[in-house]
Parts: structure tokens; sequence; C-alpha cells
């Protein structure tokens, strides 16, 4: 059998994922899909609007035949460490292909682009650090000493945010020395940071997630945007647990915790950088929401995307030296869940496989897990009240998802 | 003018702490009483019921003159530690009495006592470890220490936990080799754990926490038993924050702390004793309440005090090397409140003070007071959402109480 490789969030996994995955099998071959999925926290620093077990089984019920988690270590992170363990992952499981949405969707020239930037590395690298020193954003600087130094030449966009990532793919599959061929599709009509709807049957996570947000949020709406079990499942999530989870269900807890944290002990935290703990501090003592919070905090310095995977990075208190030990090498994989044909794969290949598969938590004892384990305790905290343990047991105690009929 | 001293924690104001006030004067002939008060948290490590504002100015109105605050270092410890803090500052202040309640009533009983146990105390102290060898709690040990040791003796019952305190008290004054002198009156009828009304006008703290948190509680019933101001304080405060502060409205807070935490980082936590870690943690993990966790934690080992100070420097992320730094010694002293003939007293006296009085925070930036702060931060914490701002502004912001006319 063989295998191609997707990395997602799924949040939620709406008609636009859908496509992807079939185009993925129609375009490389593949028997199966494996998807990567970020776990209970985004790589944009925001806590997944469901649990990932339900975003698994809304991929496992519309084309995606094995979902494992990408661990904490990898999915909170910047594109080139986001993309490093999801790769390592992908090869790991012996992908063929890895077939990837862009802006762009040309194949061709994410590879010249690739090599242009490596010929150029040193050049691009001091233009970067130029940018950054007159005090902008790293994503900003990149972009601008980018266009500076491609000049004329016909090269990727590098202001999309998943030409970025493409990118980063496969500068992964480099460093791996990985066999697996990185593939581009094009993103169809909505936009990643599309906030309204506009394609009839396409639209982007974001707007999904607003319009499930919304006042008057009424999950009908989405309903032609969203495969039947997205709709289905979301539906019974917000009927049993009365919430879908958003940076406001944490809030109370990341002031709690900036209000007990010393300038000292907040350094300790991963991504926090000299001179914006005291302001992280000062702001959060007299923000009365996670959105004034941000408002307030924001400067040029540091994106949005940025300053909330450093809140992520405090709510789950991890630290500088935790993370530094995890983030250079994936050592386990946990699947979240499979299809009959996902299961077929794993038995024929599990071999093969030069990381652990885990299936179950309670075997598996290693101190690597343990940021996914907080990670998902955190998660379950900001349930409403009387939900918190029912979420505490569906992590700790649960076995992967297996569906034998699709 | 000469005054007399206090140790108080007023949670709330009761009509027995206004009989004690009015027998201070009485029996010491001073022109003021001092009152030393713990802030936000209390010696049995749990939140007040109100903020120390308000049980200061339930004081001044019915019979005090001055209100310090008793640090957080020296107010959530042991009795020795809370002793030491609160008669540092009564001597610093110039009081020439210290008048305590007590079960016992007689201040020879204790002068005796204190002589016994001071010439006797390398035994003592033996027979204290050899007890709590045994697995048992320092309190109880030190119950049946004393009571192997006295024999026959007429001496103190030191299973009372206000002749424990009024020891304490003693001890300190010497430690202090301060010229301060220690009496006690004997508490009126109610007993300090009383958990119903008894005498006719005078309740425990107890027994009015538990009709005000009861399911039908109204505050009408605890009239009786409280002076006016303190029902409407009591009333008011209600009224506008739409509760009272118990242990249950930190659970959240100090349940996803403890979510958060590893072993190593909770030992660094002050009072965390090696073994206790673990246990902390697997009981939060399943607790749906303070009350459940409590139930669980307890063992014979463990005071449920004891055990409530932990969860409290937890609560307040309050570190073993912070509280070492400050516990040893009282540098500086909070004015809460006074009356116009505190004031007077404060004035004629301030050049005499051993220790700087504070009563603006803006104008004393020392460390030591840190944990002051972050305490009543995390108390804030406590508070209804709406109201949480609210509360951090009333610590930061206010001047202390000044009555002109009581």
């Amino acid at each position: 059998m063989k295998a191609a490789g997707v990395v997602v969030e799924y949040n939620p996994f709406h008609n636009g994922h859908a496509f992807h995955l079939a185009r993925t099998k129609e375009i490389t071959g593949a028997d199966i899909v494996i998807a990567v999925m970020s776990g209970q926290f985004l790589q944009r620093g925001e806590p997944a609007l469901v649990p990932k077990w339900l975003r698994a089984e809304m991929a496992l019920r519309t084309g995606a035949d094995i979902v494992i988690e990408l661990p904490y270590q990898f999915s909170t992170q910047n594109a080139d460490t986001f993309a490093f363990g999801a790769v390592s992952i992908l090869n790991a499981l012996g992908c063929k292909y890895l077939c990837f949405g862009s802006e762009s969707g040309n194949t061709d020239l994410f590879n010249k682009t690739l090599q242009f930037l490596q010929s150029n590395r040193e050049e691009f690298e001091k233009s970067i650090r130029d940018h950054i020193a007159v005090g902008i954003s790293f994503p900003a600087a990149a972009a601008s000493a980018f266009k500076k130094l491609k000049g004329n030449k016909t090269l990727l966009d590098l202001s999309q945010p998943n030409n970025i990532l493409g990118l980063a793919y496969l500068k992964a599959i480099e460093k791996l020395q990985s066999p697996m061929l990185g593939m581009t599709i094009k993103r169809t009509s909505a936009h990643y940071h599309d906030q309204q709807f506009t394609a009839p049957s396409v639209a982007s996570a974001t707007s999904i997630r607003k319009a499930l947000f919304s006042e008057h949020g009424n999950i009908e709406k989405i309903k032609p945007y969203v495969p039947d079990a997205t709709y289905h499942l979301l539906k019974e999530y917000k009927n049993h647990y009365r919430t879908f989870h958003s940076w406001e269900n944490y809030w109370p807890y990341l002031k709690f915790r900036l209000l007990q944290l010393t300038p000292e002990e907040l350094a300790e935290i991963y991504e926090i950088e000299e001179g914006i703990e005291n302001r992280l501090l000062r702001m959060a003592l007299s923000a009365p929401s996670f959105q004034d919070f941000m408002m307030n905090l924001k400067t040029k310095r540091y994106t949005w995307t940025r300053l909330q995977r450093m809140c992520v990075h405090i709510l789950t208190n991890t630290k500088k030296h935790e993370m530094h030990a995890r983030m250079h090498t994936v050592s386990y994989m946990r699947l979240l869940g499979m299809t009959k044909r996902g299961r077929k794969y794993l038995n024929e290949q599990k071999e093969n496989f030069s990381i652990p598969l885990v299936s179950k938590l309670s075997s598996y004892k290693k101190e690597a897990i343990n940021l996914d384990l907080r990670a998902a305790r955190i998660y379950a905290a900001g349930a409403e009240k009387e939900f918190v343990q029912e979420l505490l047991n569906m992590e700790f105690s649960r076995l992967p998802i297996y569906l034998e009929e699709v």
C-alpha cells in the first residue's frame, strides 16, 4: 500500500479540506492518506474549537485514513519547527508524498524558490536581521528581505502564509534527507484569513469559527460549508458541553497566572524574550478580556500570532528548557484514529516505523509526551465547570478512534 | 497616649470581638487599641470572607483605633510565626499591653506554663519528634507530648487553639525582649470551632460564616451576633459583588495550577514537603470541588489547616526562598485604617517607630511587600468575573480608611 501525507489543523474540518484530501489521492495515486494534525493548541497560538478527538473523527469520516497528533512541541511553533515535526512523522510512517495546499499551487515554483534561497542564504539572513533591527516582526522582515533579494525573478509570493508553510515542508524534507516527494495544489477560492463567507460551498476555517462564535451564532449557518460529519460532531459537542473553545474560555486562567508570576519566573517560559515580561504583567492587570489584553499588548515588533503563542506557553507553563529538550527530534507518534484501510496500512508497515507509534497512553511512560498531556489537561480546564472532569477523562482513558466502515 | 494591642482576623468582626476590644481598654486603661489583622488570606489557610478593607472598617467602627495589616509572610503561618509577626508590629508601634482572648483566661497560668516549657525544652522537643515519627501531625504530637510531660501539674490545656496562640504571643514578647505586657481574658461562651449558634448574642466566626454560606444563607440570620457596622458592610458587599469569598471561589484556579505544575515545580512552593507533591497533583486531577479535594487529600500526618495553608501558597505561587527571606523580620507595617484618636496617636509617636509605616503603596517600593500585593491580586481573581477589576483597583489605588467620628 502507498501512503500520501498531509499536515493539518482542521479547526474545524470543512469542504476545502475534503477537496484537499480527495485531490491528494487523485494526483498521487496513493491508497491511503495520513494526516498529521495539531492537538489541543494550534500553530497560531489558539485553543482548538473542539478537542482533537472530534477533529480527527471529522477527517476520518471524510477522506483521511490515519490521524496522528502533532506533538505540542511542534504544533505551537513557527513554520519551520511546525513543518519539521510534521514532516518527520510522515517520513517515519513511510509516506511517499506530502501534498499541501498553497496560494501558489505551483510545485515547480516552490522548488525554484527553495533553490534560490539556499544559494543566497547568507545574504537573505543578513537582510532579515537588518530589517528586524529597526523593530519589525520576523515575518514582515522576511517578506521584505525576500522581495528585495529576488528583484524581478518569478518566484513565490512569500507574504502568503500557506506559501511560507509549504516552503518549510520542502526544507524539512531536505533536512531529513527524506525520499518523500513534496507536491502542492492550489487552495480553492477562500483565503486563509477571510472573515466572511464568499464562495458558495468553500469557506475558510476562520470564517466558520467566526460564524460559530458570533452573538447569534447558529450552527445551521455553517452547514453549506462543511461535510455532514463536521456538522453533526460540532452540533453534538455544543449541545452537550455548551461551549466551543476560544481564548476567552481561558482568559480567567491566563490572567490569574499573570497576576501570580514574577518577571523572573515569566522569563523562564518558552518564547518570552527580554523586555516583554513587564509588558505582559502590566497589561494583564487591567484587561477585562483576552481581546482587550491582546489589543493592548500588540506592537510592531511582535505579530499577533507570536503573542498568542507566548500566551499558550504561559497557560501550559511550558518552560524554555522543556521545549529545547523536545523540539529537535520527534520521539513518539500518537495515533488519534484510523479507518479500516488505515489500520491495514499500519499493520503492514509497522515493522518499518523509525519512531514508536503510541496507541495507549498507559503503555507509553516517556517524559517527552508530558507536554501533550499537560496541554490536554489545561485544555479541559477551559470547559464549562461541570464538564472539566469529563474532558479530562476523554483525554486520559480513551483509545484511538477506529472506523470499520466510512 | 497609651496603646494596647490585639491580634485578630475578624472574619467577620462579631459581638465577641467588640467585647474583647471593650475589655482590653477597661483592664489596661489604654487610650487606644491597635489591631494587627490578617490580610486577604488567614492563618487557617483560607481566603477571608470579604477584603481586609471592609474588615478593618468593621473594627474601626466598633472599638479599634488603628488597624495594621499582618503581612502575608506571617498571617498564613503556624502559631509561632504568626505570633512573631504580629507581636513585632505591636511592639514597634509602642503598645504597652497585648491583650488576647483564650480558653483559659488566666494570665498567671500562661506565664507558669511558659516557664515550665522553657525549663523542659529539650525533653519536650524530643518527645514531640518521637510522636511525629509515628506519623501524626505536629499539633497532635505537641499536645500529647505536653500532657505526658506535665503529669499532674496545673498548667494550660494545650489542646485548645487560643491557648496555643496566646502562649506563642508570650514567647514572641520574650524573644523580642519587648517591654509589652501580655494579658489574657477569657473568651466568651462561644467556642472557636462552634458550627452552630449557641449563646444569645455571641457566636463564633465559624458559625457566622456557616450561616452566610448556607444554601438558604440569609444575612438577617447573623444580625443578632454582629455589630451594626458588620451587618451593613457585609450586606453592601454581597449586594454589590454578589459573593462572599470561600475556597470554592478559588478552586478552579487552584485546580488549573495543579494541572499545570510538575512535581519539581510544586516542591519549590513554601510548606510543600517531600512526598506530598504527587498526592496533591493526583487528587486535583479528579476532584470536582475544593471540599472533595481536601477530603481526598487529608491524612493523619497533615492537619486540615496545614493542607489549606499549602493550598494558599500554591494559589499565590509563594516559593520557599521568598518566605525564608521575609518571615524572620518585619520590615514594614501597612496601615489599613484609623479613627481620629488613632491618628492622633500615630502623629504623636511616629518618630519612635522602629519599622516604617506604609500608608500609600505607591510610595513604598520595597520587595518585601510583594507577597501582600500578590495575595491581594489573587484574592481579587476570586470575585465574580465582572468585578475582578474593581477589586484589583480597590487594593492598589486606595488610601487607608480614616474615620473622623465613630
